[in-house]
């Protein structure tokens, strides 16, 4: 028992990130049942859709649902992007339906937190520096999650690694620490707990899960690539880990190799991209978001097993 | 005792990096004094600079000498870089002088190891991939090194971070396994060690060390810079981790957005920048190679104060 799986009431300190496109109820929930804290990804959702997926969510944790003999309600958790369009809307549905865990990424945590404690609600900020790590100190949230280079999706600027980004974090704050980042095995688990986190937020793993909503394309690409099959990419945009083996991405490095500047590169992005990728399964035309660690993940697995693997 | 250990007869699994123009033989010897294992980093030597610090660094390490109460001959090592111009007439050096263990880096290990073998040399290899991992051991050395993209200066092009790089390599060999890249810290030992290693090749701390011989001016300037103030550049060349706040530095980093080719990025590194920024401490106009992990390295210490802080 540690300060992680104390904050949110859970049994092990792993948690799945709220991946775009990955992470609906259905995964978020199966993580909770087996001991962690799922999240739900509200960043590709539309307000009405996630409001389904939270009412979903709780209604597979209630104390007696299938799979939950703990007695009580099981705890789950959303992840809000602060870009996301509709942020007034989506944060006031979150108090409607009374959702108790909120990570929020991709933004000051100064805007939201004092709002979200309001409510009683613990807040968690992602951040990819230990600037913005006191920063959250600041604001007040309950725990960070720092997010080194490895990881799959939106990127920290400064590419500093999960191996030296979390002893950095743990010396600049003294908050619950989850590292993120390249984690997909127990030894990697270990290997973070070493180096001052408490817990730990998996992506990639639980993105090829069985239970995660992405397109059987999407798994198929991304399970076992060889390793190096990912590059950060649109670092002129907002950086993302992005998987090759697609024409979207192998245009987009030829792009940036040859110097294309950000309008370029926002007019060749478009919109919809992460969605046509990850959802539809479309691997040509979609942005493939995907860790480093995806080469070490090699078939679909259920949530059960590799909760089972990783404690 | 693990099997690096073993291998090279020595306390601690600790080897300083084989670095261009900072591992000399104080730094060598200082470091196999204090129970490690000491590399010279031939890179930046004429093969006669070379002898000469292979004889001084025997000399400093022989049994008896000054703080060497151990009864024996303490043991060191040479990082030999396969693309060295007069390789034929290095590899000669290493035997006659005796050298029983060296490092080889930036080639293929088929080429030397044979020969070095041969003549009883123990033989280590530096990869940044688990591919070239099974082709050292297919070559027969006797160790691998496993350097991740926060490591200073020649780095891999698949960017593959220690924390993926490790649970990979100790996946596809058996061979002693060597992290690198990232690594400072004693937590980051212990992470390391969990994701399979069973040493750690340090160099940052090391190149910032007093015994190093890297000028006053590029340890003042890389000592505790900020997080995220080392890029790893000249991508179109062989990629190279370096430090800002030179004037090389940011106009390389320009350059490449702009998408210079490799010819225009040739033209401009010239030869010789890693010696005017490290040796001759010339920050603007000289290469400034070092890792990520310089933030967490905050003074200057002697070998022995880091020794002492990592075991």
């Amino acid at each position: 028992m540690n300060r992680v799986c104390e904050l949110f009431g859970i049994e092990h300190p792993i948690i799945s990130g709220g991946m775009v496109w990955c992470s609906g109820w259905r995964l978020a929930s199966a993580v909770s049942l087996n001991g962690g804290l799922g999240l739900i990804g509200a960043g590709s959702m539309h307000p009405d859709n996630l409001r389904h997926h939270i009412r979903c969510c709780k209604e597979a944790l209630k104390a007696g649902a299938p799979g939950n003999s703990s007695g009580r309600d099981l705890p789950f958790g959303v992840n809000v992007p602060l870009m996301y369009p509709q942020i007034d809307e989506l944060m006031n549905i979150l108090v409607e339906e009374g959702v108790k865990i909120v990570f929020t990424s991709a933004g000051s945590p100064k805007k939201w937190t004092p709002f979200l404690k309001e409510h009683g609600i613990t807040v968690v900020h992602v951040v990819s520096s230990s600037v913005f790590a006191r920063k959250c100190e600041e604001a007040g949230v309950d725990a960070i999650v720092a997010e080194g280079f490895e990881a799959g999706g939106h990127n920290g600027r400064e590419e500093t690694t999960t191996l030296c980004l979390i002893p950095a974090v743990s010396e600049a704050t003294s908050l619950p620490l989850i590292a993120a980042g390249g984690i997909a095995l127990k030894c990697q688990i270990k290997a973070c707990e070493a180096l001052g986190a408490e817990g730990v937020q998996i992506g990639t793993r639980f993105a090829l899960s069985a239970e995660s909503s992405a397109h059987e394309n999407f798994k198929k690409h991304c399970l076992g690539m060889p390793e190096g099959s990912t590059k950060l990419l649109l670092k002129k945009l907002a950086p993302a880990r992005l998987a090759f083996g697609s024409a979207f991405t192998e245009n987009a490095a030829r792009m940036e190799e040859a110097g294309a500047s950000k309008e370029e590169m926002a007019a060749y992005l478009g919109k919809g991209r992460a969605r046509k990728g990850i959802f539809e399964g479309d691997i040509d035309e979609g942005e493939i978001e995907i860790g480093q660690i995806c080469s070490m993940v090699k078939e679909m697995e259920t949530v059960k097993q590799i909760m089972k693997s990783l404690v």
